[in-house]
């Protein structure tokens, strides 16, 4: 099994990040536009993309603290996983361990979803920061896997 | 063991990114201006920053195709690790397959350069893409641990 890791320190409250992080609003500003569906613990939350997307079933939420969800439709190697997000404070920056979990080999695609993430999150950081993320269809093209 | 991955493909040629992973003036211009040291197969690369840095040694270059190195000094984490670049083509594009392996446990140290190593791989494209680099100290903050 394989993770993909991030750690991200954003100048911003562990409330404000955890909004980002929990609401359609939120994480249509930093991941991308299409968000649908229900955040609630238990409830399906669908992020589309040109070619298709995932869904992620919302398994725990801890408000300021953490957030879990699993992968219930999307790419085959997506299936089964899950998705964390960590929050803790140090001084004046909410910082987020991200990890992206289960991931059954480190196929090529792997790779590009852990660079795929790290730009996203730096999108959320931004949205916090200064007011504008860059979600998709306006994210940061990393090659031609976009 | 847990690996850091990234996959970044950049509008360059194969021998353009693989003199910029291999040139101490190539290593300065996207990840530290303060590059040191001897290049060559079984040579030592000193990378500084502000807290300190990374010695590697180059145990394999095969031109146009694959770099690796094994850190031989720095922090505790790194020691013994080694760091990869695979090159292919795929039409304009080159893609470079990141790999940063053999580290002992996921710290959450290991979380920020997954993090920092994907924004410095960010930092190589635009170097080849529009000629300007954003290598330490001018490189994008990510947190309080930048």
């Amino acid at each position: 099994m394989s993770d993909i890791l991030h750690r991200v320190g954003i100048k911003s409250t562990l409330d404000d990040v955890y909004e980002r992080l929990t609401t359609r609003d939120g994480l249509a500003a930093w991941w991308t536009r299409d968000t649908q569906g229900d955040g609630n613990v238990g409830g399906v939350l669908q992020f589309r993309f040109l070619n298709g997307g995932f869904d992620m079933k919302v398994l725990e939420l801890h408000p300021a603290k953490r957030v879990l969800w699993q992968v219930v439709d999307g790419p085959e190697e997506w299936m089964g996983t899950k998705v964390s997000f960590e929050l803790k404070q140090e001084g004046d920056w909410t910082i987020i361990l991200f990890k992206h979990q289960g991931w059954k080999e480190p196929v090529e695609f792997m790779y590009h979803c852990s660079t795929k993430w790290g730009t996203f999150l730096m999108s959320l950081k931004s949205l916090l920061e200064t007011g504008t993320g860059a979600s998709y269809p306006n994210d940061v093209v990393i090659g031609n896997w976009n």
